[in-house]
Order: structure tokens, then sequence, then C-alpha cells
């Protein structure tokens, strides 16, 4: 059997585990990601964990001789190189994340390999979550962000610029202030399912419709939905609702095997996973209907999994 | 040099050419769709139209031996089979186009390949026209219908149940009646880019804004914009920032170097147009700025060429 390293580089922490060619994941270790000390510190650390991992699986008798790594970012992953990030993670942006890991832990040239943090996750749930054995999955996220990947074959859709899969990118006809105007996105346009679908979303919306100021995020105003307060039911609600118009929408563009949805809100409980399926089974064309819109599986594995499967 | 012949099969007329393998088209022949008389009378019709060409094609010393369909419906393209179609063509559904044109025209199995009619009209853009040279394209067209397809290296995305494209299927916030309530869509449902970017929909935003009810169709409505009538240009200007909000979102989605848009508003003048793109641009993300979005080229011979491309 094969062996190898799959990390998960999110802009907080790093994840990483010792995957079988089956997929099963024999170890793990995580690290702070150094999110304020740029790209070579971050490499650094993350050669560090991997070292680390490769020696308890060589003290098992385990040799590891390649890795893949899912990074939050624009991820050029042809080269394995980042093209853009966000300030969640200061100085990453132009980082060789491919031939610097390589470097750094004598691993010949093309044993490392990179991908999109949200790929990954894709990735690993297609291939062993609740995608598994299909053709075609579309995943969508809802969470702090609101993203996704569509997946054929196992390969998520990379995009020409790396960007593929932004799915919180498109109208919302949810996304609308009391005013009328369309709501701010976090990309800078406005009207997007972000824009009303994710989970600071969730909250702004609940504060603004009058709702209890002691509220500080979104899982504070789920708990008070499953208390019976009548402004957090409303803007559960309507977060779930443009959530299913987005994945029911963008099932009818894509005419996926299987939806996949996973993110916070995901987990939140039935009262936004049943409006949320309701709204996107309305948004069916007759020939989808029927189509399975399923919780992902993996939890938090499914990156490092995903991440594995570039180099299995 | 290889020839084929490429079929536009649609739902009030088929046509036909001699396609080389360099993608020139040397014959062409039409005929109208038997769109009343069930899927074995269009068979023997296109199967003629075909005979016609290969005779025309033999007689300059050219052999034939396969032919690629575009066809309206739902198309099974691995089986060439028509999976359904709406009642503009009747007993089109269940046709089984590759074997029984096959048959007709003493071609041995697997010399016809079949694809739905959207898709092979931007299989043709993709290989020779506004697409040509792009690793993927994103075509939408906007006439009686609003359809696309996402062509990936020369291979449109043809979805689990062979409806991948239906790109007029998700949310558009200018979908909205006077009342506030979503607008009917053809599929079903409420609120798409479809019921408010089509040529219908244009005329019939035209008429219930209070317009000339002399004009009979978007084409009419077109004419009154271009001679001022203000009603006219706001209803140009709605469904144009329609289109555009719709062309912006789904290339965040997938990220395709060029986007192709076609059809009878995207040709209709720069009043649309302009709007349109000016829309679209304001809903990219910051990776995709300068994104491309191009006007079809080929114009009618598109399906033909990109039907041919199926068996060349």
């Amino acid at each position: 059997m094969t062996y190898v390293i799959g990390v998960d580089l999110g802009g907080t922490k790093t994840a990483a585990g010792v995957v079988a060619a089956d997929g099963s994941v024999l170890m793990t270790a995580q690290t702070p990601t150094l999110n304020r000390d740029g790209g070579e510190a971050i490499l650094d650390a993350t050669a560090a964990l991997v070292s680390g991992l490769r020696q308890q699986a060589g003290a098992a008798g385990l040799e590891i001789s390649a890795a893949g790594v899912g990074s939050a970012g624009v991820i050029d992953a042809d080269r394995g190189t980042v093209v853009s990030a966000t300030d969640a993670i200061l100085g990453w942006a132009g980082t060789l994340i491919a031939s610097g890991l390589e470097k750094r832990l004598n691993f010949p040239a093309g044993a490392v390999k990179v991908i999109n943090d949200v790929h990954a996750h894709a990735m690993g749930e297609a291939w062993l979550g609740a995608g598994a054995g299909s053709s075609s999955m579309l995943m969508m996220a809802f969470g702090t962000g609101v993203g996704g990947s569509f997946v054929v074959h196992g390969h998520p859709l990379p995009g020409y610029r790396f960007v593929g899969g932004h799915v919180g990118h498109i109208a919302s006809s949810y996304a609308v202030a009391p005013d009328g105007s369309a709501l701010a996105c976090t990309c800078g346009s406005r009207g997007h399912v972000e824009a009303i679908a994710s989970g600071p979303a969730l909250h702004a919306l609940y504060l603004r419709s009058g709702g209890d100021p002691g509220a500080t995020d979104a899982r504070a105003v789920f708990a008070r939905a499953g208390t019976g307060d009548p402004v957090a039911l409303a803007a559960v609600s309507t977060v779930a609702k443009a959530a299913g118009q987005a994945v029911g929408g963008l099932a009818n563009v894509l005419d996926p095997e299987v939806v996949v949805v996973s993110g916070g809100l995901a987990d939140a409980g039935p009262l936004w996973w049943n409006t949320m399926t309701d709204e996107a089974s309305g948004q069916l064309m007759p020939p989808l209907a029927g189509l399975r819109i399923v919780r992902a599986r993996l939890g938090n594995s499914a990156a490092i999994v995903g991440a594995a499967a570039l180099v299995l």
C-alpha cells in the first residue's frame, strides 16, 4: 500500500494526516497557521508538520515520499503556487508552495501537489464521502463565506484563473436590503448569494431585522431560533432559502449527479436544512426532479483526504 | 482530407453541410423539420437531406462516411437518443437518432453521433468561432429562450442527465413582476433569468410597462427602442441587465477563459450589448477583471460545424 501526507492549510490552522491509498487516515497532526508571518514562515511550519508525521510514519514502517496540499487562497494547481490570497494570510500571495515544500522536505520535484482548499475538501467528499461513487458532484459550502466546487470524474474544474467554484458570487433575489438596494458582497460587487447566505450575513440580517443585539454571531442566531425567537426564525429561513435558490439554480446549469452541501450552516439543524432543500427543489427543472441533495460526511478530514488524492 | 456531414436539427428547420476536417463548410442544404409528424418521419427527412449532400459530395469526389447531429431536445450523447423534448417537436422524445440514421444511410454503427443543438453550436464557436484557441468557453445564448454551454478543451459539459448548460434557469434579481412576485419561468419554476432575459420576456415586459400594444414581438420592441420610445428603451435596458447579471455570475462560478454571447438579443445592437457587458463586468470578482465577453461569430453554421466536430 502507498502512503502519502495530505495537508489542509487554512487561515487559522494547518492540519495534516498520513493517508493510505484506500483513503484511510492513519495519523494526524496540526499546527497554527502563521498567518501574520509571511509565506516562508508558513512553509517552514508546514514542512515541520509534514516532517513530524513522516517520522511517525517511518517509525511504523511506512515510507512517505509525496504530499498533497489543500490551501486557502487562489492556487495555481499546475505550478503549486499562490496566485492571490486575502489578508487572512498575510504574505501568502506569490508563495511557491510545491517547490518550497519539496526543497524543505528533500522530496523530488513533482512530489508535492497543491490545490485550493475548497476543491480539496470537495475531492475528499467525492472520493470517500457523500459524493462517493458519483460521476459528478456539485459541492456548496455555507459558512463564513459561500464556496464550492464542481467535481467531474474526481477532478474539480479549476477554472482558467484557478477561481472556478465561487458559487457564492451569483445573483440572489434574497440579497436585498430593507430599502430595496442590493446588499454589498465581500467580493466588491452587490446582490450575490454570499451577501445573504453566509454565517456573517445571517448575523447581520438578524440584527437589522430588530433581533437581540446580544447575539454576537450566526451561532447565537441559530441558538435563539432554537428557543423560538421569531426574528431569528425568520432570518434563518431567509438565508436558508437564499442557499437553496443557489443550489437549485446551479444544479440546473451543471446537472450534477449529486449535490453535497457542507459548512457550519448546513450543520446547524433541520430548520436551515429543510428550508434549503425545499427551496432548491422548487428551483429545479423537471429533468432534475429527485436530484439528491445530501450533507457532507467527512467533516474536517475531507480536505486532508482530498489533498492526499492529488498524489495518490 | 476527411469530410463528414454536420446536421443542425431545430424545431422548425433542419440544416446540414459537408464539413472538411479543417472546419470549412463546402456544401449546405436544408429542409423543414417535420415537427408534427413524429420521430421516424423526421429521421426519414433527415436521412434524405444527408443522402442528398452525400451524393453531391460524391459527385465532387469526396467520400462521406460519418455524420454529426446537433438536435433540439435533451439528447443522450452517449447513445444518440432523445431523452425528452418539448411539444415544439411532437414525438421526438424516445427517438433513436444515431442508430436510426445509421440504418437509413447504410452507415456503420458508430458513424453517427448526436448532441444537443446548443452544445453543438457552442462546440462550433469554441473550435472555429469567437472561442477559437481558448481552453474553456462559456457560451450564453439569449433568444426565444436562454441557453448555453460550458466547453472545456473542446468538449461541452453534458451533465449527468444531459441537461447541463441550462444557464437560463438560475435566479435573477430582475425577474420580478410589478407586484413584487417572482416572474413565472417556462420551466415551471419562478424568478429565473429566462423569465426576464429572453425575447418573449422582453416583449412581455414592454407590454406590461405600458408600451405600444401594436408591438407584436421582441424585434418590434427593439425597433421602437431605436426610435427613442422610452418604454422600449427601459425594457431593453432591464433585460440586458438581467442577461449581464447572469453572464457575470456564471463567469464567477465557472471561470471560463472567454465568454461568447449569441442569440437574437445579442445581435440587436449596442444598447442591449453595452448594457449587458457593463452589468456583467460589475458582477465579476477581482480575479476575473478584464474577462473577454465577445459576440458569437459563426452564425447559423456554428451548430453544423460543431456537430461535424463530433465525428471528425
